[in-house]
Order: C-alpha cells, then sequence, then structure tokens
C-alpha cells in the first residue's frame, strides 16, 4: 500500500509529495494528520532550508474529502464535533506552514481547490504549471471556504479574493499571479525543475538568517508599523552578531564567497 | 416627483438606483437617509441574496452634496456640529453595506468621485464601463477625502491609494480594475447585463452560507492569524451542519445538482 | 568638503539629496543623522508642502553602511550596542518620513537596494528611471533585511515581498510598478522633471487640507474599519471648517479658481 504522503529529502531540499491521487490528494484526516507530523519533524531538523509541497496525479490538492465529511454525519451530534476537531486539525496543518521555520514551496499542477487553494495561500511561495486553475468554490456546493479564505485574504486583493469566494468561478495561473497567490507561472514541462532552482536558490542563502528572517516575517506582518520596526530593529541586531553574517559582510566587503560554517 | 431612490425587486435580485442625476446623485442628506433606510430594510428580507447598486444619469455618483455642506455654514457653530452628523450618516451607510447579511455589487459608470469613489470602494463587488472615470479628488477644493480613504485604501495598494488621494487625480477603468478597485470592466453596452450575470451568479448559491460567508470575511480580517482561523474553523462547522449543505455535498458526490430547500 | 546631504528648498518643493557617490549613498551613522534632523526641521517649516529625495552618483542608495557596520565588532559587546543604536537611529528616520506632515517622493535612479529600498517604501510616493533596479538583497550576505521588510511588506502583495527577501533577487522597474513599490516609471532623462511635475500637483494643493489627510492615511491604516470611520469622520469636519476649505468649495461651485490664504 502506498503512503499517501511521501517525503524524500536532497541535502538541504525537502519535498512532500501528496500521494493520494485517487481522491485528488484530498486533505482527508489521514493526510492532514501525516502533513502536521511531517512539518514537526521538518521543523527540528537543522539539515532542512527548504521545503516544496506538491502533489501526484491530475491535481495539486482538491481539498477536504467530502465522502469522509458526510460519512460524520452519522454520529448523535450530526457531525458537530468531527467537523470541529477536523477544521482544527487543518489549521494547525496551515499555521504550521506559517510556522514552519524553513520557506515551504508549493509546486501547484492542475487543479488546487478549496482546502487546496488554501494550501498554496498558506505556503511562503508558490510557482504553478500554465494551465492550474485555481478556485475556493466550496459555495457551490452550500459550504462557504471561510478557512481558506483566511489565507487567500492575506495575499490577494480583498474584492478579487470576495469575488472567488462568493462566485465560486475558477482563475487560471495567470491570474493567480497577476493577483498575488502565485510566484511564478512556467510551461508544466517546466515545473519541478522551476520549483527546484527557487528552493536551491534559497537552501545556498545561510540558513539561520533565512529562518530568523521567516519568523520575523509573519509576527512583524500582525503589529502596529511603530511595533513591527522595534520588533525588526531587535531582529537586526541579533542576526549582525551571528559568525557566519560577519563572515558574509567581510566576504562581500572584499569581494570574495563567503565561507560559512552552516 | 420622482424618489431619488429606487428599489426594484426581481426574484432574489434588488436593484438600488441612485435617481438624483441633476446632482449627479450627489450623497445627500436625503440620499443617505434613504439608502440607509433601504440597507436596514433589505437586511431582515430573507428573500434577497444580492444588491446592485447603480445610478441613473451621465454619473454613478459624484460624492456629497457640497450646496447643502454650505449652507450648513450659517448655523451658529459654522457648520460643526452638521459635518459631523453628516459624516457620521455617511459612515453608517457605508459600513450598512459592509454588514449587510447580502453581496453588494456596485454596477459603475460616468464618474465615481469621492464620496462615490467610496461607494465603489465599499460594495464587495464591482463592475464598471470602459470608460468610467474614478476618483478621490476632494484635495482640489481643499477637502482631503478622509472618509474615502478609509474603504479605498482597504481595497488598493497603499502607494496608489495615496498618489489617488494627494494628487487629486482620475483613474481610468483599466486602472480600477488593476488595483484591485473593481473586479471587471466591460463595454458601457454591456454594463447592467455583467452586472445582472454577477448577480445571478450569487443569487443561484445557497443564500444562508453566502450570508455567512460575508459576515465572516470581513470578520476574520481584522483579526491576528490564528484568531482569524478559530472564528473561520466555527463558521466552517456550523456551515456544515446545514441542512442545504449536507444535500448540496450529497449531491455534488451523487453527480447531480443540489435539491435546496432555501 | 562636500556636504553628505543636500538640501534645497524651491518656493513649497524641498530637495533632499543623498550626495555621498562614493558609498553609493550608504546609510551610515553620518547620513542617517543628517536626514534626521532634516526631517524635523521640515516638519517645523509651514513653507514646504512636499519634499523630493534623490541621490547623487550611480545609485540612490545601497543601503547601510557595511564598513561602518563591520568596524563596530571591535567592541566588548562585539557591536551590540552598536548595531541596536544604527537599527533604531534608521527607524527613526523611517518613522520620520512618514510622520512628516508634507509628502515625500522618492525620485529613484540607478539601485534601491536594502535599507536603500526601506527608503522607496517608506516614502508616500515614489518615481523611478527605467532601468532602477530594486532589492532587499541583504539574505545573499547572510543578513536577512528585517527592517526593510517592515516597510516593503506594508506596500507589496505578501508573497512577492517574501520572494525578493529570501531569494535576494532584484526586481525592475516596471515590476516595482506592477507590484505597488513605485508609482511611475519614466526614462532616466525625464526622472527629475517627472519627480518635479508630481512635487508640483501636490504643491499646489491646500497645504493644511494634505498635512491633515497625510495623517489621517496612516493613523487609520492601522484600526479596525469602524475606528478608522470614527476617526476619518471626524478629521473631514475639522477640515471643513477651515477657512481656506470653505473658500475652496464655494470657488467650485461658482466655477472660478480658490483664492487661498495659504
Amino acid at each position: 500500500m502506498d503512503d499517501i504522503l511521501l517525503r524524500a529529502d536532497d541535502g538541504a531540499i525537502c519535498t512532500l509529495t501528496l500521494n493520494d491521487p485517487g481522491r485528488l490528494n484530498a486533505l482527508s484526516t489521514a493526510m492532514l494528520t501525516r502533513l502536521e507530523s511531517e512539518f514537526t519533524s521538518i521543523a527540528g531538523d537543522p539539515a532542512i532550508r527548504v521545503v516544496i509541497l506538491k502533489g501526484t496525479g491530475r491535481a495539486f490538492c482538491a481539498g477536504h474529502d467530502l465522502r469522509e465529511m458526510t460519512a460524520a454525519r452519522q454520529s448523535e451530534d450530526a457531525g458537530r464535533a468531527a467537523f470541529q476537531a477536523l477544521f482544527a486539525l487543518c489549521t494547525r496543518v496551515m499555521l504550521g506552514i506559517v510556522r514552519l521555520p524553513q520557506p515551504v514551496i508549493a509546486e501547484v499542477h492542475g487543479i488546487a481547490t478549496a482546502a487546496g487553494c488554501q494550501l498554496v495561500a498558506s505556503c511562503d511561495l508558490a510557482v504553478a504549471a500554465e494551465g492550474t486553475r485555481f478556485g475556493v468554490n466550496g459555495v457551490n456546493i452550500g459550504l462557504f471556504c471561510s478557512t481558506p479564505m483566511v489565507a487567500l485574504s492575506r495575499v490577494v486583493p480583498r474584492k478579487r479574493a470576495f469575488e472567488l469566494l462568493v462566485t465560486g468561478e475558477f482563475a487560471d495561473a495567470g491570474e493567480a499571479r497577476a493577483m498575488g497567490l502565485v510566484n511564478r507561472v512556467v510551461p508544466e514541462a517546466e515545473l519541478s525543475a522551476a520549483a527546484q532552482a527557487l528552493a536551491a536558490t534559497i537552501a545556498g542563502k545561510l540558513g539561520p538568517a533565512v529562518r530568523i528572517g521567516k519568523r520575523a516575517f509573519y509576527e512583524q506582518a500582525e503589529l502596529p508599523l511603530d511595533a513591527a520596526y522595534a520588533l525588526a530593529g531587535e531582529v537586526m541586531a541579533e542576526n549582525m552578531l551571528l559568525g557566519d553574517t560577519a563572515e558574509g559582510i567581510t566576504a562581500f566587503i572584499e569581494k570574495r564567497p563567503p565561507a560559512w560554517a552552516q
């Protein structure tokens, strides 16, 4: 039996592959549990500097597992406790991406819908194949994409987010790029190479500096301007005190490559 | 004497028409009072699922009624109380759009300036005719568009908003689309049909799900990320417990149209 | 010895020129101290209505002075106190732009990197020459641009900001325009004229209205929607009570130019 979530490490790059193509890589309880577990493992792994999240089959991810959710309606409370637990688990996974020390790149193809689109929005960066379609289309079946909206509305302009949520319509890759949902769009044949190249770029940076920066990025985003600066100023001073940063700056002044310990 | 605000319901779609073309549909006290009253009425009308807001004559809306405001200067306090009351009323109308359970689509043509541009920014969605011009140009007469800025700066990028506010210059429909102020731009002859089509799309969704979603959209937007997710997760669980949502999901699994009670 | 910061006033337009081309106009302690001092002076100068910030030589500004920072490592605390003081000073300058009563226009050419890019992001408006390159590329030397990120992430979409910060790659002027970092891009030969024209447009407005508006712009941006409206409504009422605003509105009604005292 195939594992529904594959992990492959290649040097400092960890690739997580959603591998439940028969269900369009649905975010079932089993899949979310595995993602939460892997993110916990990666967070504690200093060898990993960047993560790629991708999917097998014809879709990146089509969102929650509707059959599993429907089955939960048989319980005495009509599913309430199960639904609350599911969305709490899903939220831990999405917040797990934001709070992971390493940057996460979504490598997206086919379709990314509902919680699958939320995954893309939650990743720090996203590369998409031409032809990919994005939607927060739960409204079409009577389930407004309220949790996906939390991630989506923080990366795309407000009226565009509202339009996608309330119409259930799809955006193509070019539109997703224009609205800020993805960073880069490439032909499908070049998708994997483009994600790898972006990951290699990040893996080539000083790991501790990237970790310091990612954490500060999301912390300062929720603060008023002066508090954000107070935080960031402290973070910069700490970053300056890293031995490898001293070497990086000296190397730059001396016009030579840095010899970093980490 | 014609009514300055017309309401026409067509099934689940309510159309409100600003009908004071001689004053370019100015947001006079009378007009704002009528808008507030209609929004209160619509909020309590379960048959209405979506609202279109448009204007008659050559402008969508040119902002406040400057003659009425000037007349208020004759009072003992030079108009202070009248101005405070006017802006408080205007704010109730703008917040009334945001808090209306039903989505509101601005159908915009001609010009949308000052508080008229604020109306567009405040609506959940906007469709504009080619040739429409947008401005927050009060600065040209010495009255900085401070209240329009509240709505505008939440839907367009910060430097673009500042530019429009401080230069008093106009943006055309294409620019308004690019900056996120409007969702769609169409030839003027197709404007009404485009707004109707968008409204019909929304009216075809499950009404309670759309209401749940719109409310959550604006609530979560003002919360930190984890609090936003806590709210949205609870909202999703409640949404799942709607009978019509159960039917929508079952119908999707069974590949048939949903038979919704609402 | 040339002054590292030049100030030239021309009517209501004040031009500040970073003039340390041998160091690519680095934000050394001396430069930041001069900027802080000039902004304090300009803030109290009612004759100045708008500020242009530009640089001499081949770069607008290449960020902090790495040699000066490296020299500070010789102290007993390895530079900690010096770095904290430097970033606190830099933050006062950046906040000084935001809190300056007058709008500030960045006139950008060549390169704007790290804290130099932060300067552009912190200005209210920016005009750039074609060919200008923008980066928050400290990550390339092991120093994540955490303080520049505070300004950058408030003017450009989140995923685009993260990409620039973590890859250290440059954006060209067209990309900077598309993402909201600059307002206008012109051929380098027209750069000065474009900045002057924008400044002249702003200088032609009623000064007190612009000051009222700029202050409210940044204050309301950090408030929840209803608090933002409460603030802006009060600001509008105060603005209405200015004598020159009364004249501006009357002149508009009478279709003549305003005769403003200020």
